[in-house]
């Protein structure tokens, strides 16, 4: 099956029939473009997935949550527990740190990774525990300074088989925004995304948000768990397979600021004259402060009407209306963040041989006659 | 005087005979790129000055600092008081938001500002009270979210003479690096660098770190100082005097990442081999993760090797080791904090009138020979 063919009725795991697929296993996809920009909730049926491996089958009647390593109090928390503890939501956009893989792709090949368009990219209004409420029961003595987070689902990666984890500073762990979710769109958490519990980490790569969570262990040092110490690392444009040192690549975690066109779609033919043009900004930990729009390859801009910000977590959808000449255009979108940091202008400049991290201009070509 | 002649020995304030001026009155002035470079602690003699006005003289016996607004407990500060509370240091670098300003004007004219080289940056170890040990006295009250910061200078714009002030909101005041600052260096504060008492706001635009503090004044909004509600904003390239909506401008705060290149300098001839490259990243709130160097325009890169982090608020200074062919040639440099971000490419992209903010790629043309 093609990964751009919608056409089959039944996706695993509920998802919806027009989703786009890039893998079937493990499973991998998401929304089309115009289901991204058609709400600021994403439906549960068209929120991305992006899975290492199988969804692991967990009974929630015997689930516990395991807390350790450098706490005072290490216990364990049924399901049940958990929910006696304060409940928050949390409107936050989670986007996979290989979003907009395939544009990296057209520079340069990038063997052996998801080709992701633009639809690793999701918003949910998550409810759970935030995960300082369990800290303060543990209480992290002074040497705790990471929160490695694991998952009962395992990766196969070089011919060893274990448990998906990661980490994520003390700091951000005790911020407010950080979950442990059991519920996504006010229902229960699906399986496919993590049931019966999750971490949700706003503003970071989605590889932090564990899914399955087992275990919490406070640490020293980062996870060394693979997903940690040697993937979602940035490296520089000049390394690769075979020169890769894996301990020096930047440890990807707060996100860059980005912006992509959701409609009008690449490729399309749309008329001349006024048009709108729609889609996302993001700024992860930052404020998303305003959108550019060019129809002249970014000689000239015009500056884009974005929604109020509804959560601090979460994308801004935006629009601008533009006037087409007939013939061949190129659309071209850039947001700029609170602290006036801008996209960088190509996917040449940002390119890396894992394909992380692409925040360049978003491209649309288009025919308007 | 030509800002570029620093023949003159006696500069007002102490200066150095070779700080480059870029103001007389006003006085505005900023070391060589091969001082930046020199050292990570700027010398005092060297450190940048950027003023508004005439340097206030505030006799330090009588001198009072006022905590007033939305507080529960407004009151006045003696410097004596002031120095009975916990004194800490912190090493942070202060950078104007108009520095490089000059490689903006080359792309498009910014009449009325200061063309700033590279020299309006400069790191000191600042010793005072953190702002949150004063803000605990007096209690802000539940509608406090910003702190505004009064000095004694005084600026005259439109026709209009009053107090230089800004605010922060009240979440980065009450952060441990910001500091109401009485030395610097371990030397009482100069005159010129805000005598008795200034703010520090580390990874903030530097016009946030009032000098000559008179008042903090607690409010709901952001101050509506000249130039915290009109100054200091960021327009989009297509905003100039002639159509500007002062309100509608990003109200700058944080710093975006940048770097520069401090030596060779801009048209020197050097041997043709092997050169080291020198200069500086720094990222504000965020951390320098990488600095790549180019000497083919940014078709190819290598990383440049960083100096160890010495301060979380500081720049970091950098060398890399390139081979040069003979001829003409140009080196560029470009960093990466730690949120994956980089520069952008060109300063056409982030020219605006007012000409804030310029993190594009930082080139130097040189001859080697």
């Amino acid at each position: 099956m093609s990964p751009r063919d919608g056409s089959r009725s039944h996706h695993p795991f509920g998802k919806a029939a027009d989703i786009l697929v890039r893998q079937d296993a493990p499973f991998n996809a998401g929304p089309r473009p115009e289901r991204v920009q058609a709400s600021f909730v994403t439906p549960v049926d068209q929120f991305f997935v992006r899975n290492h491996g199988d969804v692991p089958d967990i009974d929630p009647r015997t689930f516990h949550l395991t807390i350790e390593g450098r706490v005072k109090r290490p216990f364990r928390f049924s399901l049940e527990e958990m929910r006696r503890l304060p409940k928050v939501t949390v409107a936050a956009t989670l986007q996979c740190a290989g979003n907009r893989r395939q544009e990296l792709i057209e520079e340069r090949p990038i063997p052996g990774e998801l080709p992701w368009g633009m639809e690793a990219i999701s918003t949910a209004e998550w409810s759970g525990v935030p995960l300082r409420e369990v800290l303060a029961v543990a209480e992290p003595d002074a040497a705790a300074h990471h929160v490695e987070l694991i998952g009962f689902d395992e990766a196969e990666r070089h011919g060893h088989r274990f448990a998906f984890g990661g980490s994520i500073p003390l700091d951000k762990a005790m911020r407010p925004e950080v979950l442990l979710a059991y519920e996504m769109n006010g229902q229960p958490l699906p399986p496919v995304h993590g049931a019966p519990l999750r971490a949700v980490v706003p503003g970071w790569i989605g590889a932090r948000s564990i899914k399955w969570l087992s275990r919490i262990n406070l640490t020293e040092a980062p996870s060394e768990n693979y997903f940690q110490s040697k993937a979602y690392r940035l490296f520089p444009p000049q390394t690769g397979p075979e020169n890769v040192v894996w301990d020096e690549g930047l440890m990807l975690g707060e996100f860059n600021v980005s912006s992509v066109i959701c409609s009008p779609g690449e490729g399309e033919t749309v008329a001349a004259g006024a048009q709108t043009v729609r889609g996302w900004a993001f700024a992860g930990e930052r404020r998303v402060a305003r959108v550019d729009v060019s129809i002249d390859g970014g000689s000239t801009w015009l500056t884009a009407e974005l929604e109020p910000e509804r959560s601090r977590w979460a994308w801004r959808h935006w629009e601008a209306r533009v006037d087409l000449a007939p013939g061949p255009c190129e659309i071209v979108c850039r947001a700029w963040d609170s602290a006036a940091q801008t996209q960088p202008e190509g996917a040449a400049a940002v390119w890396n041989f894992k394909g992380y991290m692409n925040n360049a201009w978003h491209h649309v070509r288009l025919t308007a006659g």
